[in-house]
């Protein structure tokens, strides 16, 4: 149920609060080079800092704990794990009485019948992303070859979005916004028909970020509004380049050799210092609810890195599943 | 790869022109009525007939051929079988030098070098959703007293369509559009925290269907442009009620007893009248490409049933994998 | 639960008195020659006709539904279908109350709550083996190259077993025996270190034939007599050639390049026609029992190419998780 | 592929002279008692220091990271580690060039290219063995009311067998054993009929345990020499009592409510002090190789506990796959 993949396949665990968190990667080919250097700049890019972001220092070093020897995958489970520290876990328990709107409060609460650890989110945090980044960073070397880039699109609905950030901050509220991933160099055959298509693996493991809304492939939503005549994708060259990219790179599941674009929606991150209203649910009385502390005042310009590590892990699962063994004979 | 699901587990095979397409329901509780009968109403609303769908008749007629006996599901896979019939396979040679813009027929004779069975699409073809349909039938059987519905919220941008689609008639092109799911009476707690979340698991299997280029939960994109005061769903009951439901029905990956909500983008038909432009892969000349024959103009309006179907397979998985012994003790 | 691998995956189905029994088979590479013809051996293998197996004729003509095309695999699901015929299904009702001794009458009547179609053993039935056969078939052909051998070791004990089983036939006993497999031309590497060793693998779907007790590999139970000077198995050559096989061809769950060997034992048929007693789980009286008709008086005779299809897709499973992507980089 | 399990999921990782061993325990109810404390008598009963098991003191204090919160399972995923020291690793490299008959030196250099940590036998070492005995104590939890319980059978063919350890110990050799293990109290039901049996889920994980060469449920090989009328187990009350076991517990796959019985034979340790010829794979020379050291004379003895908690783990998995919801309706 926390695992991801067929060939390349990750586990993940640990909770905001407690000792560790960390990730196993099952499937990883012997004899690349990894390190926690490696790891590095992918996590240094999901740290906060922006404005806009979370001041709360986090502590995100990885420790490699099995699969690597001298400097080199094994061929084992690939294991990193991050310890846990600068945590304040006063605030929480009362949350389970006291669920706040927009989180997993009521919904852990229920259940696990109120045994989940909800210390700073739990096994729910936005902290478990963090060993999917460090997966992330091996996963692009799987994909050798490939170009996997981000961008935010827009915040708060600009694409100019400095000024709705520096109001949510000055009003304790918070932003959503859109987030784009690129991947250039993809081998042509990825993906299945139906099940397994590139856009049923990707999305699954998108999804499982906290706060994502929705996401679209190529045209998106956009599609809905167009006639067949301008969607499909003229093709101009015997690779298969298309002269425009309505399709996000995929034609019935599988990668066409052109770009794999998709988008994805990230919600306002749901602890505003605003008062909200909620309920308890022990007393059954409306209370207010005013969430303080460092929190993120807009969690989107924190995902880029973390959608291109989700796309890197869909797609390695699907590449290492083809080989010249199961490649038509 | 052509498997969905962890407890009530899906797997379909079949080609459009073959022999027959067909599904294997493994999971399936024993001693719940089920007969062909009971399939018909979903299968007939996924029929063409409406104005925009094919006028081509399908042989829809499932026969159960394992699994069920007296009536009464037995506990072992059930699996039910189409026969394919009145079809004509004499064009689609062809499409393995001349791929179709919008199509498979790329990717497809790439991946299998060929090999694939291109007739109608073969396994790409939109009618493997038949026997999704037909599982989808036994799963909203298992999710007792849950209530599922589907509507058309807008065709090439309009909630008033049908002017849209006598135009793509007329001219000989095609229109997309979007559609809503909603899932009411889902008990809490359903799904899991990270890589099993129900947006995961329902948007793993809507994107699987032919022609689907989104997916958002409650308010899905339009949560980007929202602020978390005007975003997080304020909780009104000890039930866990809200007073709205941007949230979709879901936080943290996992039910929340209100509707869960999504809508889908589906994309024009790609197959078209009107000519286009694509290669001969073989000379690597341009050439003008007009598809003949019966087509959907609007493939969206055939779609309903099939999310429906969709979202009650994922959901019925999610389902069963709940029990007492695995609820907090 | 009724499917087995991760690359090449077999879903079985269907009833010994239902319509159908079959076979589904995914992860089949595109390119192989495949037609009923070719599994028209090992299909004969398996039928009765021998001295002390079942004079019922069966009806074991496989179709093939899809995943063929132009007499080549597409790439897309194999699956296999046998009508049932020549069933005679009144004796059976009753079973549910008089449990036979050594059947499944009594835990599947109380696992499915007595929804379960037990007329001729229903999914239970051995019956059941003969889609694996099938699927055995075509994983032999992705094996390429590798001779899969089986022989009978003993039958009741004895390598010269022909007065045994007259006399099984005589008094209207049963008797057992042990089959022994072996695989030569394997490549080095196949199988996980934990696990999914080739043992684990292998024993997992040996133990899915009715009838079986047991499996040992190479030396097996009489390792545990054995001292280790005796039983490490000399290597004497860099090819990895042994100079023994008390391995039975793999070291810490893999390949080793030397034969794969191991042996299964198989049980006596249950159903006899001596007198025996069971119990009325309804009334709580002990009743007399003759089981009439037409049995095996060893079934043992008949399982050896079913074996052979067991091990053959247990490694075309291993086999197909290779590929060069996955070898050491 | 270091994943076992459906529901009751474990994942182990580590390797023998690496930072730490470990594994991750997926689908654990919440609210069940759990701290390193419960582990502790398990753990010991897996050390050495009967006579004929090594004197090397091993490091194992079980650490649970995750999982776990106020002495109580959250309901995600519980992750344990141990971590190594008091490790020599001098010895080892050699070993790639010149690999120990019976071991997995030869096959995992070939596997992985020379890239894995052999040192300890890496990720092959027994030691991997510590952290499923760690997830056998939270499985034997969930059978919550099963009794199970172990014992050696014989060792080196003998029933009385601490002459024949002295011999070992004296000559430098080593001896083998078979070990039998009996689950008392289990539900009627669990298992599935064909490819999820309990023979198939337990052998898969038993043959993961290194050293193992056969395993054999009830009656098992003697089976193979008994009549059906000898062989049937007569059931004696409405419960499903049986009057003999030769079953095992096991009919059609699924329990019938008799004790679960198997035997596993384990292999004489291949580590012995008495010299032995090997080739050296880089020169294609002979060499005589005596492996110096602490070793088990025995591997047997230590391994009864660690069939417990593989039983445990695969039992649990069936048990928490049933529930109220995939019961007949």
């Amino acid at each position: 149920m926390n695992s991801f993949g067929n060939i390349f396949r990750v586990s993940i665990f640990g909770e905001s609060h407690g000792k560790s968190i960390g990730i196993i990667i099952d499937g990883v080919p012997a004899g690349i080079d990894f390190s926690e250097l490696d790891m590095e700049d992918d996590i240094r890019r999901r740290m906060p800092g922006e404005k806009g972001t979370t001041a709360r220092s986090e502590s995100d070093l990885p420790e490699i704990i099995s699969g690597v020897y001298n400097g080199k995958t094994t061929g084992a489970p690939v294991t990193i794990i991050f310890r846990n520290d600068n945590t304040v876990s006063k605030d929480y328990e009362r949350f389970k009485s006291v669920p706040r709107p927009g989180h997993a409060d009521f919904t852990a609460m229920k259940k696990y019948n109120g045994f989940n650890d909800n210390r700073g989110g739990g096994h729910f945090s936005g902290r478990i992303t963090l060993p999917v980044v460090a997966a992330g960073v091996l996963a692009k070397k799987i994909l050798n070859g490939v170009d996997i880039s981000s961008r935010i699109v827009e915040i708060g609905g600009r694409e100019d979005y400095q000024s709705i950030i520096d109001e949510a901050m000055r009003t304790g509220d918070s932003v959503g916004g859109i987030v784009e991933v690129k991947l250039s160099g993809l081998p042509i055959g990825l993906g299945e028909p139906f099940f397994n298509s590139c856009e049923s693996s990707i999305s699954h493991i998108i999804f499982s970020v906290p706060a994502v809304k929705g996401i679209e492939f190529g045209s998106g939503f956009a599609s809905a509004r167009m006639k067949g005549s301008e969607h499909n994708d003229r093709i101009i060259s015997g690779s298969g380049k298309t002269a425009s990219n309505n399709s996000g790179g995929i034609n019935g599941g599988i990668t066409n050799g052109n770009d794999l674009v998709f988008r994805v929606a990230v919600k306002p991150t749901p602890s505003i210092r605003l008062t909200q209203e909620t309920i308890n649910i022990d007393t059954g009385e409306m209370v207010d609810l005013s969430i303080e502390g460092r929190h993120d005042y807009c969690i989107a310009l924190r995902t880029p890195v973390i959608f291109e590590a989700c796309a890197a892990i869909a797609m390695a699962d699907l590449y290492l599943s083809l080989g010249e063994k199961n490649e038509p004979q």
